[in-house]
C-alpha cells in the first residue's frame, strides 16, 4: 500500500538560553493593566510550578523565522543525504512570518516556504513552496496535507518545516508570554509500498465557540506599545478546552488504525504547558481503562525549550531519532502517537508504524 | 474518474470605490525617497495606461479580511444551497491576515479560516480550517491542494477561498500602490465520478533568483511611518518574469489534459496589469503559433477592481456564472484555463471541464 514514511529530520535549536530568572524585574500586569499582587518571585515559583518550564530558548535579534526553518531543512537534508532538488514540496507552518525584532509589521510575503527554498538553493521549479497557518498544530497539519499529496500521486516527496518566533509577539507585561519560545523542526516524508508509515489521522477545527481562545492583543502595559499586537491566551479556557478534547481525538486516530492504546510505544505531543499534558495522557489511558498512564511514552522538552509552537513536536522527534534523549528511542515496528492542538482552537493526531 | 468539480461560488467585492483622481494629491517618491519628477497628473495617466485600472475597491475602515472572507463564502453557501456542515475543510488563501487600519501588526491567530468558519456558525469538527500563503496564486493553489485531498480520498466537499485587504499594506508614497485592491471571493469543490472537472495543473515555484521581486519593505517616506512595512514590487522584473514564464505554465496544464489552445473557451488569468495580461496571452498563442491572440478568451475585471491577489480569479468566475459579464458565459463542456502568478515566484496552471 503507498503510505507515507518519514525519511529525515532536522531542528534548529536557538542559541539564547533565558532562564526562569531572566523575568524577575518585570512588570507584571492583568488584562485591566493593574499590577498582579504577587512578588515576581511568587508568579515565576507558580509559573515553573504549574508549566514545567524551568527555561526556554530565543533566537538571537539578527536571526528570522526564515534563518530558523532554512537550518533546520538543512539539517534535514544534510543528515539523510537527499537530494534537495528531488522535493517536489516544501510546506513551512508557522503563525507569525518574519518577525524583526526592530518592527511589529506582518512579513510573509513572499512566503517563508519560497524563502527557504531560495535559501537552499534548489532550484527545480517543481519544488512547490508555500506556507501552512493553523496555530500549533501546523506542522502535524503539513505532515497530514503532505500525506493526501502522496497518496493522490501528486507528490512523491514533501518537506515539512514547522517554524517561529514566539518571543517576539510576547508581551513584556503579561505572565503568559514565559511559555513562549523561539525554534524549528523539519522532516521530509516520501511515498513508499509499505505496510509503516502514516496508519491513520484525526483533526478537529472546533472554531465556533474557541475561536477566540487563543488571539493577537494589545500589550497589558499599552502605553509601552502602541502599535504591537501580542499572542494572548485565556488559559484556562485552553486547558479545559484541551482536557476535554485531545484524549479522543487521540483516540479517534488510534481506532481508525485499528490500534489499542497498548501497541502505541511513544506519544510525540506539543508542549505548551507539562501539567496539561500529563493530564491529557491520564485522560487518554483513561479512554482504555488504565490507570495510571505509564509516563515513559511521553517524551518532554518543554522544561528547557519551552513552547516553542510548531517547532516543538519535529525538534523532540529528531531530538530522539538523534540519540540525544537518551530516555527515548523509536525502533522499527514501533507504533508513535503525534498530536497537537492550538489556537483555532484545532486538534489533530497521526498514528505511524516505524519502519 | 473521481474528479473535483466546483459547485458553488460566491464574492465580496467591497463597497468603497477608489477612481485614479484620488491619488492626485499624494506625494509620491521613488525607492531613494526623493520626488519622482512628474506631475501627479502624468503619474496617474501613465498608470492608467499601461494597468488598463480605473478604479479599484477598498474595503470600508471598520471591516477586515475576514469579514471579506465570510461574506464571499456565505454567498457561496447561500446560492448554491449546499448544507454548511457537509464541508470538509475551509482554506483560505491570503497574504496579510487581517490588517486593521489602526495597527501595522500582523494577526493570522487564530487563522482566518477559523474565524470565517466561527463566523458562519458552522459546528461540525471535521470541516478542517487552515489557511495558505502561496502569494497571489494563493487561491488557485488552494483548488489543487483541496483537488489532491478529494482524489486522496481525505475530503469530499471543500471550500477555497482568496480574501486580502492589500489597500492596508499599500505605502501611499509608491505609486505602484495604485496597483493594490480589496475583495474577497469563494468556491466550493467536491468530488464526483465525472470526466469533467479538475483535468490536470501544473505549478511552478521559481524562487531562487526571483524570491525578492514583492517583498515587504518601509515606505518611500519613512519619517512618515516608522514601524509599518508594505508592499514593494521590482516591477519590470515582475513583468518580465511574468512574461517570460505564465505561458510555458499554462502550456504545460493543457499538455498534460491532452489539449491544445483551440480546445480552450476562457482563461482566466490573475489581473495585477492588464498590459502584462495581453502580452502573456498573445505569448501563449504564439506557443501554438496563433497570432493575433483572441482578446474575447480573456476576462478582464481589472479596469475597476484593480489587483485583489487572491481574490481577483474566483471573484471574476462568480461574476461570470452569475451573468454579470454579459460578454462571457461558461457552459457544460466549456474547458476553462486558470492561471495566476505572484510573489514567490510562484506560477499555477488549472484546466478545467465544466460539467
Amino acid at each position: 500500500m503507498l503510505r507515507t514514511v518519514i525519511s529525515a529530520t532536522g531542528r534548529h535549536i536557538p542559541s539564547v538560553r533565558v532562564p526562569n530568572d531572566h523575568f524577575l524585574d518585570r512588570d507584571f500586569r492583568d488584562a485591566n493593566q493593574r499590577p498582579l499582587g504577587k512578588t515576581n518571585e511568587e508568579i515565576v515559583q507558580q509559573f515553573e510550578a504549574i508549566t514545567g518550564i524551568r527555561e526556554r530558548r530565543w533566537a538571537p535579534p539578527e536571526l528570522v523565522t526564515t534563518d530558523l526553518a532554512t537550518d533546520a531543512a538543512q539539517e534535514a537534508l544534510d543528515s539523510s543525504r537527499l537530494d534537495p532538488e528531488s522535493l517536489d514540496g516544501i510546506i513551512v507552518a508557522h503563525n507569525f512570518g518574519d518577525v524583526r525584532t526592530s518592527r511589529p509589521a506582518p512579513d510573509q510575503v513572499p512566503a517563508i516556504a519560497a524563502r527557504v527554498k531560495s535559501r537552499l538553493g534548489i532550484h527545480n521549479p517543481s519544488t512547490v513552496a508555500f506556507d501552512l497557518i493553523f496555530g500549533c498544530p501546523g506542522w502535524l497539519q503539513g505532515v497530514i496535507l503532505a500525506d493526501s499529496m502522496i497518496r493522490a500521486g501528486d507528490a512523491h516527496r514533501v518537506m515539512i518545516i514547522g517554524a517561529d518566533t514566539l518571543s517576539r509577539i510576547s508581551d513584556p507585561h503579561d505572565r503568559d508570554s514565559l511559555i513562549y519560545a523561539d525554534g524549528a523542526g523539519a522532516v521530509i516524508v516520501e511515498g513508499r509500498e509499505t505496510d509503516g508509515g502514516v496508519l491513520a489521522r484525526a483533526v478537529r477545527s472546533d472554531t465556533l465557540e474557541h475561536a477566540s481562545m487563543l488571539f493577537m492583543g494589545a500589550s497589558y502595559h499599552p502605553e509601552r506599545f502602541l502599535e504591537a499586537l501580542f499572542l494572548k491566551m485565556e488559559g484556562r479556557s485552553v486547558y479545559k478546552y484541551a482536557l476535554n478534547t485531545v484524549a479522543g481525538a487521540m483516540k479517534e486516530a488510534l481506532d481508525r488504525a485499528g490500534l489499542d492504546v497498548r501497541d502505541v510505544k511513544k506519544i510525540l505531543i506539543h508542549q505548551a504547558n507539562g501539567k496539561m499534558d500529563e493530564a491529557i495522557l491520564s485522560k487518554f489511558y483513561e479512554l482504555y481503562e488504565i490507570s495510571p498512564a505509564p509516563q515513559e511514552v511521553m517524551p518532554m522538552t518543554i522544561s528547557w525549550l519551552g513552547n516553542s509552537s510548531v517547532a516543538t513536536v519535529p525538534t523532540m522527534l529528531d531530538l530522539i531519532l538523534k540519540g540525544e534523549m537518551p530516555d527515548h528511542r523509536i525502533e522499527p515496528g514501533d507504533i508513535v502517537l503525534f498530536a497537537s492542538v492550538g489556537a483555532g482552537m484545532h486538534i489533530n493526531a497521526v498514528v505511524y508504524r516505524w519502519i
